[in-house]
């Protein structure tokens, strides 16, 4: 079954005295789940540094809450705090997730021939600024192998047309299996089938060239030129089988005028796409985005 | 024939000694425009204060001016001017007109049951911040009488149903013919005849609670809220035939979260529609906004 | 000794059979209080609807914390929550307070000549979007008595002169004593005295027109000219004894040109003014404003 | 004596058939300047492609133009047509300059332990987005050498320390001369010299990691933390004796909160930095900038 969190982190925890953990939660609401909870990690020697919840009040009453905490013997007590938390998640009927900060998620990031949101990961990457191991670079063309080998990231080319699509994905499944977490697509302009959706449920961060939902499809700032906009955005989402219509993560815009044409929306949005998708990436591998249907719970 | 340009005032001058004026020029690039154009206005002793041009470069090169100047003796000088432009502007093939600065635009408003749009313009109008009459309100509801009356402005309340639409708006016609330059819907909840619009090509200026292209058509922020957008706008734009479709003047936005509600959304909502709105009035009368195709080129 | 927290509401509670309140606590970090008060509110049958929680870690670790939630009998049972909390507040050494939300605070507003801020305030109250009641404004100069009475608001004028200035303070306390929680600085052109503030800590709210810290004290709009700034700003802030120096709770701000002249300046910048001081007065009466040291915490 | 333009290129013109220039112009207003100058470029050939102006009304009118035209034979006319305009200017008595599009403008960049600036620039020019060449990247540290050289651009390590800076000074201005129309300071941590600013007027351009005038000098983020905005910003202005203290280019900002402490500031502010200060050479080595007392015309 589809899981409404990020890449699951409750049995293989690897060594590190001491250290921090994330838990998600997400339940129907109703009285006393932050007291049982925050009782719970008590109880357990958990120190919470950080908590954030919400409620959904008019529908249903979902309540969604994010707890930041820090252990003294991560490696030791958090099998034991994830094993014990069963009798509180069944109580709540609770959706929930732990993960190790120190666990850094693995990325796949695909590209296609504009390379800024991938640089502006690499960079960020470099810089320290996104915490989170670049596993590897898939693009269905050869060009940026040198600069992606150049950050000691293996590069896989794997060309894809529309005879050889199926073979091309079994190929990337093969390369990417066991090896990523979460599928960034920088600017991957080939559509992603269900099969593969499938392997990473709200797990594949697509950035998408228009401020969605305006301008789905292709040539989104050809479209924004054609229909006179004063503003262009860029849109981070999960990919769902829906074509630019899985859940929102992170929007940004920026003013532009009669004086812009194409290429100059081409470049201005250049700029707002790779901050957007680096943030949404960020987000993501600190365990801050929970999906609730189509929707995204943001706590940052 | 439809004018790509607002309220026109090539003929009937009033009186005041000195004064400004203004000239929107469009036409055909070729060498020559600026220079002419500028050397005729030197010979007829206006003072260029401001010119701002474009050229539309890729699409058959349509070039865009709009020049601000100075007369010595408006009155006189003026339809002088006027008249003697003729040769230049046939020489260019221009479409073109002139407006003087001290002739304010009437605005007729109409308004449904949502007051905030009204009132900003009501309140800048006050505050001496829109340089224009507001001739007249016109509502389908009985409610914002007594607010709009101590202004001083007159209330036409003219109910809409599905049987008197068309006699209300022949109503909206007889009330509003030869008092307004410009109409202007502030969130008036009703679809506009074609027949109406035709009266006012590219002189009634709709406000819409959406960043157009998203979310067209009836309850934007009930829209946005399902989509889970993490950006909300407001559009000012032209009303044409198409709904929602006519040429954007202005747009803006508002950053919200997965904590907004519609009821949120709506609220927040009001500042930028109201701020949005009265930009777009305020450049319209102060002859900043050419129409060209459905988009505009505003000089501001 | 002044509070880190807006209008106490500890002791007089009025009728009204269940209904919410919100309880902001201040405490130096250590393991265990968001279990213990969470675990207290279970216990007394509060239903948390909303927490947020900051842990400011490098600087001896303060911990703040912020709860909304639902009590039954709220008339009966608040009183007897706020009594049996001492008990954990002393535990974890607390400054803290509960509010009822039916309890609407308060306001005096103060303003001068300028009449946006006050406007914006009257206006989105009578649109319900200000969950406060606005007892009274009091003004230096008389011009907006109409205005305010027509809002069935009482208008008082004190005017103030270097030779008047402690009687008309004098005057000032006398009018607003008992009747107000908080006090708003809407334009107000006078300085307040010490004396004043200290009757009114940290719930005199002033919106200053310039981002601070640029542009401190007289004219901040001639400033921003003479400087050359591209963007201008505006910032709503606590009033403390240093001039413009007091916690900042909002800012925000918009672009400008070397076009824009000083009347530009003012007219865009009383849109941003009156923005900001109504979000910050906003997030004031939701108990949403935590004061530390010089700083705001701000659970928005 | 200094000029109020950037790198002037009125006498050595290159090879090139046919081609784009642009003329910048300031002086006393006064009725028929765009008609003499336009009727000027007319008669000698020019297409006027776009022209901006602005006429400073309030302070002594200034005027200010910038023209941006085609030339059949460039090579061949422009020369004639800088010689002949002399007769207009003096008419008017105009500061001007006349740039040839096609002639890119040299940059040396002065970088020290920071890359991201750096980095954008680089990464723009690579992507064809910065129309300019970079001649050389200075710094005093020799940890970018590997970056800079795998983009073909020299590097030169000239290390300052306080018994050498007036040798390490010296030094750069002998890499320099002849070499570089723009010194660019991408966060570059030494004060410039009187002597070296006199050699670069409105030539050099620094990006300071503060939204000026706030926070002037040393640490930034840290006093922007200290005192608690709501907002972070970043300037890239012209250099003058007066630390942080010369014409503003452009500015722009992003909303921070309470949670981001001093790093989380840095982190935020380096993609502020990097755009902005992108954004200010892109405009200058378009020629988009003139600069008028201590303030900046952009023509944007």
């Amino acid at each position: 079954m589809s899981s409404p969190f990020n890449s699951p982190d409750q049995t293989n925890l690897s060594n590190g005295k001491g250290g921090r953990a994330r838990m998600l939660i997400s339940c129907p609401d109703r009285p006393g789940i932050v007291a049982a909870v925050s009782h719970f990690l008590y109880e357990h020697g958990a120190n919470i540094v950080q908590s954030d919840q919400y409620t959904m009040d008019p529908e249903g009453g979902m309540f969604f809450i994010r707890f930041e905490f820090d252990l003294n013997d991560l490696e030791k007590e958090l099998p034991v705090l994830v094993e014990d938390f069963t009798r509180v998640a069944d109580r709540f009927d609770m959706k929930w997730h732990t993960f190790r900060a120190s666990r850094k998620k693995r990325l796949a990031v695909f590209v296609s021939k504009e390379d800024h949101c991938l640089l502006e990961l690499l960079w960020q990457w470099k810089a320290g600024d996104l915490d989170a191991d670049i596993s590897m670079v898939i693009s269905n063309h050869p060009d940026m192998r040198e600069l992606v080998e150049s950050f000691g990231i293996p590069y896989h080319h794997i060309p894809v047309t529309a005879s050889t699509k199926a073979e091309a994905e079994r190929k990337q499944m093969e390369v990417v299996a066991d090896k990523a977490d979460i599928v960034v697509l920088a600017r991957y302009m080939q559509i992603i089938s269900p099969k593969f959706i499938e392997q990473f449920p709200n797990r594949i961060i697509n950035i998408h060239h228009s401020f969605l939902p305006a301008f789905v499809g292709g040539k989104p700032y050809a479209q924004a030129y054609t229909r006179g906009v004063k503003i262009i955005g860029a849109t981070a989402h999960y990919v769902t089988e829906e074509l630019d219509g899985g859940p929102i993560i992170e929007q940004d815009v920026q003013r532009v005028s009669h004086r812009d044409n194409v290429e100059d929306l081409k470049r201005i949005g250049r700029t707002i796409e790779r901050v957007v998708l680096a943030r949404a990436v960020k987000w993501h591998i600190e365990d801050r985005v929970i999906v609730h249907h189509n929707k995204t719970v943001v706590f940052n």
